[in-house]
């Protein structure tokens, strides 16, 4: 072997960030349809770029909307594919004057890219773009057959990639699906994220009479929509915020030892949450930890109440109806369907007397973990490891990536999803920017992780 | 006696009515500026034509908004003196479209005379002018001495009354106050209103963080404003709508058994309400029949609630503040003030770990009554008994009238509420109109009531 891809990158650095600047600089805004043809002009460039290094079949695949560049090598005899998804398209820019550099005119400055879609998520896609490349020049091969599905919706709600991937199963069929367009917990903290909660809404429409009624005339005899509901919703959860409804935790998992073990080692201090949200109580389930509470705990959240009057001042108005809206967050195995008709059941047997309620069945994604202990997730750690010279953290993400459970309903694969990203590099808001010292190291991770990715793979663990 | 008050209002009646419609055609509505002239010509003629009638000292006496028309008679030593209130503004008329004939063009169809302000409050104050001409025409003398304090800002909340009567608490002080601005409950069922409930109103603000949480990242770990205030809320009843708060209910007077007795010849069948109301249930205090809840008992009714997101759809969010608005009716003898921070501490007590509660006090007003054996009162009864030919019933109003309470809290004076509006006559609403039947009858229940007033007064129960 000539030269190490370690070699490689270095002394391809420059024309790598040129590169990337040429990405960076196409206005690929899907929210806003005057930029429709820039978003196509970006995917003609990921298209033709994965083609010069080395990349084949690269096309726009259309859908309904913004089409999808895929392109594949699949060479790699025996070896396992990678399905790298990712995306080409970025938020909106406003507000415009806030931004120190112009947002498609990437700038470099302090060892960070300043560009719309430097971390969000073009700088990510790109990364497994050069860490490809550097593997292609050093070893003139592949260790594994890799897939790309780069999309370019993903900023508006991934509109059209459900139906591209049920369309497409056979073709993106992989062992490993991977997905750069996260965070790491820290500059020298890597972190994989191996599973996401999922999410169970609904509406609760109270109704208590077909007008509302003068307090004066009917106050004391009538029911009033408001009660109701606060009677309904302050029944949901424990003064310890545990969630009352029946069958609620029945499915939930109960965490690894080692799970646990991991996750104390990131404990974030209480009083430093608190204090930066001016909160004066943390509540939450007992006997789990913080971390353990938001990544790993079902939730219900009401999002949002409402009835009668919202004015200044006084009315004295019996409200007839009053409303609710609700989210919970779920964690593996609890299904999105089962859990909304739980809480629906609840609803309905607390409604008291003279409350008429409909509860409305709102969106619904289901949890996803890819086991702690899987070859795929370890290796990914150890490929940190050995980029960033400290022990990688295994996280949860408190959030939903719909996309994710889209995939994994699909193609029921692994998904890995190493994050490159720091937590304060302003996506979505103006000063976007990408640490290059994270763009140097996580090229690396993934030269080593994708070397290793065969024979983790074939040596269950 | 050459002639009775019957007589003379019988052989009248044309030059009466045509004098009322020309009352009501002055479009006197005091909600709109461009209307301050015929407010203004308005309040002239009823100067004018209660110096006519043989009332004195009619003045348009100013306040920082419409005048209020003034005129006494003060002829009758040793008599006691009745203070006549009413209002002659009246509410704007939109939609226009719906009245059948122009709301200041008033027309008789089917024994009813059709105009804005025919049942409020013009319609009523004209029977006690058309009583007093009656009594001085055929008595040539009144049985009491009499003020008049006919207001034009009662349709815009009596903005500058409470300064008037403050001003004038000399001129007006009286023996009784004498109000007719209100309904009797059918055709042939007088009432008389002896009480009214009071108010106190509070604003509760619950704050959890210093901004809206992504529910993703934070749910299951921090407070939820939201969870907070259902909490609270739910915690100001029982079941069936009993208030919960200390101390809210050990000032409350027990009703008589005359009372009851009286209420219950009036007794409301639950049914009838629940059918045109859409209501699958009526709730309230048990050991109280519907009347005494709604005219007897304090309340506490969340008149509006809110926090979150309210948009269509769905938003994960975790909200950091929500809101509700409070009104407590309020029954003899209950204080406002006292309510408001009984209700303030009961909030703060019960506000669950990280909720950072605000009570803010509002609207507050005396509940008030004049004794139901106040001879005031009885005669009133017996007046309308005479008049009518059936029992009068005793009523009390679950409603305020704050002008009741500047009444009472200035004057110290029994109130006698005695209405002769019918509670379908769309006051407020199109086609406004007034029974010219309860017009005739009510001038004789006034008649009688003046005479008889004197002798009741003397002879205390």
């Amino acid at each position: 072997m000539s030269l190490s891809y370690d070699e490689y990158l270095l002394s391809n650095r420059d024309t790598h960030l040129a590169d990337l600047k040429t990405f960076l600089s196409f206005p690929s805004i899907s929210a806003l349809s005057e930029h429709k043809p820039d978003v196509k002009r970006c995917a003609e460039f990921v298209a033709s770029h994965l083609t010069e290094i080395g990349f084949e079949h690269a096309t726009l695949m259309p859908t309904a909307g913004n089409p999808v560049v895929y392109a594949d090598w699949l060479h790699a005899d025996g070896a396992p594919t990678v399905l790298v998804y990712g995306h080409y398209d970025v938020q909106p820019v406003d507000p415009l004057p806030l931004w120190k550099s112009p947002p498609f005119e990437p700038e470099i400055r302090e060892n960070r890219i300043y560009a719309r879609g430097a971390t969000d998520d073009k700088g990510q896609v790109f990364m497994h773009f050069k860490a490809f490349e550097a593997l292609f020049k050093t070893n003139g091969t592949l260790p594994v057959n890799v897939k790309f599905c780069i999309e370019g919706e993903e900023e508006i709600g991934c509109l059209h990639l459900p139906d591209f991937l049920a369309e497409n199963r056979e073709k993106l069929r992989a062992d490993v699906l991977m997905i750069s367009d996260s965070s790491i917990l820290g500059p020298n903290q890597p972190a994989i994220c191996y599973g996401l909660r999922g999410l169970a809404g609904l509406e609760i429409h109270v109704r208590t009479a077909n007008t509302d009624l003068h307090s004066g005339m009917f106050g004391g005899g009538v029911p009033n929509a408001n009660h109701a509901l606060a009677q309904i919703l302050a029944s949901l959860h424990t003064p310890d915020q545990r969630v009352t409804v029946e069958g609620f935790y029945d499915k939930v998992e109960a965490l690894t030892p080692e799970e646990r073990d991991s996750y104390e080692k990131l404990e974030i201090d209480p009083e430093d949450i608190m204090k930066s949200l001016d909160m004066t109580a943390l509540v939450g389930e007992p006997s789990y930890t913080y971390l353990e509470r938001v990544w790993t705990r079902p939730t219900l959240e009401i999002n949002g109440m409402y009835g009668g009057f919202q004015g200044e001042g006084t009315k004295t108005v019996i409200p007839c109806e009053a409303h609710a809206k609700i989210t919970c967050r779920l964690v593996p195995n609890q299904d999105p369907r089962e859990i909304q008709r739980l809480v629906a059941r609840h609803v309905e047997k607390c409604a008291p007397d003279g409350a008429q309620v409909e509860v409305e069945l709102a969106d619904a994604g289901r949890p996803y973990v890819t086991p702690f202990e899987h070859p795929a997730i370890q290796l990914a750690a150890k490929a940190y490891e050995d980029a960033y010279g400290v022990p990688c953290a295994f996280t949860r993400m408190g959030g939903s990536i719909p996309i994710v459970e889209d995939f994994d309903k699909l193609l029921r694969i692994p998904v890995v999803m190493m994050g490159f990203g720091l937590p304060d590099e302003n996506l979505h808001a103006p000063n976007e920017h990408f640490s290059l010292e994270n763009f140097d190291k996580g090229i690396r991770t993934l030269c080593w992780y994708y070397l290793g990715l065969p024979n983790a793979l074939s040596n269950p663990s």
